[in-house]
């Protein structure tokens, strides 16, 4: 395993076997295993659980930092809150820390319901959980999040999805394969047989660009948001900020979950009729998108949110779009507080 | 010169020589040479021209085919219209049809405003031409239309820069810097030492999905207007318009014009003071972006254009995006008609 995705960097946290893990595309991932970080305390009737999916890239480490505190609306005074690490993600079972069998380009393809039914398991298995207070997270967090709502509709009594959508779309799905080609077009990937990330720095770069252009906004280099993070200008901030946030995942990792990035539907639960999916939904809904997001934008997820019966939206605004969920804006992330607070109010 | 530039694919088109350009990063193109179209007839008095330079990858086929008609605002019945072809773009003088000397990776580095005073040695030297009534352009057309205004002002009447802005900005230098790796990252590309264009096909491809990403808008697709220009799904929009768009172009001239774009400013005429720049502009200018525009944004044009003292701002609707510019939505174009035609109207 890479020292990036170690616990000195990425913990505490603790690996969960959750047996055979069977996948949507066929397979099977034996002795799947999940890491998970835990705050606060599951009360006696196991009704004051919260669960926090992750990101593309991102790990537990970032939703803690940026998300839960005492007084915030995810409070481990008030709840039991899990913060699951997708699979691939480098610390849940990936490419890059699997037994030899699925290791690296043999790892299997994982879909957005996989790690959703490796996360019921979790929690109905190892946490004897049978409810969720609220589930909420951005961006492939959010994709899961929906994931929970359709296939679990009794499970989840509060979503909040932010800055995603239930089924990926068209334009997003070509964004995401450009991400990805930037990595795969560099020789040294070498078809996924590369040793070591740094050999695959080039391809990395390139991804961390595209990042750059897509991940904030053009608003948010007009209005030198970059230069406020303490950068002196666009290429500084691509060199000493995008780069080395991506330099050292590993490039199978990163493939993992963009795959399933790009095909995140809900409507494969519904033999492709998207509005059934939605209708599903039982969950109290916030749906959250962030206004300057360039690719999971207000305009998609406002289509998808009138579909889903007690739901509301709720924009969260900040110019500095997609990438907003770093936590960056500060007013944007107390705005998320208030939306939440809310939401996790007696229903 | 590849077959793709060829007057059966893009002519009629004249090819004049202008004699020497200095350039603005240091040496000199000999015998310059310009491809440009004309259309109408030249008054006596000599002042009824208008110019139309291009785009990046467009030529003077497609401002004939999009913007010119009888009855419409550039009509060739009432003014003199001149397309001229940007330097680089395959028509004029550009990597793929240099003597030896430049030719191909040999081309010198060019910018916005050494095209600009090509084109005013053209007008003033070969159509003994002092005064235009309009510059017109989109995209790099309008970093076009605005260096000529500020370099210019009294040879400009009047100018409608559409899609695109005085000073590009940082995200869209990002922006086309991904476009330039795209091309340059494919092994076959050589440095600029290939063949043919068709060696570099997976660089170009890379380039093509870039600009479906970023040329259209995600409403555009969401709205499924791919669809009602005749294509399945994005996947058959790409392979079918977007990359056989780009395949047969010259690799060295996109990177030429890329150059340019990326370093358009006119604040280099005025020792970097944007505003100083932009005050010297005497013209009736519109300033005219896209609604949905992912880098030429509407807020980006209306921050230049609240500094240029006789403008204003025609936003253009459509969620075509920048690429709209190609003329597909045409409720968009009897728009941009109806604002040119009224700037038109007597000063």
């Amino acid at each position: 395993m890479s020292n990036y995705y170690s616990q000195e960097i990425h913990g505490p946290y603790q690996l969960i076997n959750i047996g055979n893990l069977n996948l949507y595309e066929g397979g099977v991932i034996e002795e799947c295993f999940l890491a998970i970080s835990t705050f606060g305390k599951l009360n006696s009737e196991k009704s004051n659980a919260i669960l926090i999916p992750t990101w593309y890239s991102g790990t537990s480490k970032i939703m803690l930092d940026a998300y839960i505190g005492e007084g915030r609306a995810l409070d481990p005074d008030k709840y039991f809150i899990i913060i699951v690490n997708q699979i691939g993600n480098g610390l849940s079972i990936s490419p890059s820390n699997a037994p030899e069998k699925i290791h690296g380009k043999k790892f299997p393809k994982i879909r957005i319901c996989d790690d959703v039914d490796a996360q019921h398991k979790l929690l109905k298995e190892h946490f004897k959980i049978n409810q969720l207070e609220l589930v909420v997270g951005g961006s492939m967090g959010a994709q899961q999040t929906f994931e929970w709502s359709v296939r679990y509709p009794d499970f989840v009594k509060r979503a909040a999805p932010i800055a995603g959508t239930a089924k990926n779309s068209e334009h997003d799905f070509v964004f995401t394969d450009t991400l990805i080609e930037a990595i795969t077009s560099d020789p040294a990937y070498q078809s996924g047989d590369y040793e070591n990330s740094k050999q695959v720095s080039i391809g990395l770069e390139r991804h961390a660009k595209l990042w750059t252009v897509m991940g904030w906004s053009t608003e948010f280099f007009r209005a030198a948001r970059h230069q406020s993070l303490g950068f002196k200008d666009i290429h500084d901030f691509i060199a000493n900020f995008m780069i080395p946030y991506f330099s050292e995942m590993d490039p199978n990792n990163l493939l993992t979950m963009a795959y399933k990035w790009q095909r995140a539907d809900v409507s494969l639960n519904t033999e492709g009729d998207l509005l059934s999916a939605l209708r599903k939904i039982k969950a109290k809904t916030y749906v959250m998108p962030i206004s300057h997001d360039m690719f999971f934008t207000c305009q998609d997820c406002l289509a998808e949110q009138k579909s889903i019966k007690n739901s509301q939206l709720k924009v969260l605004d900040s110019i500095d779009g997609h990438l907003g969920l770093f936590g960056t804006d500060s007013k944007m992330m107390e705005q998320l507080d208030l939306y939440l607070k809310d939401l996790l109010l007696e229903i």
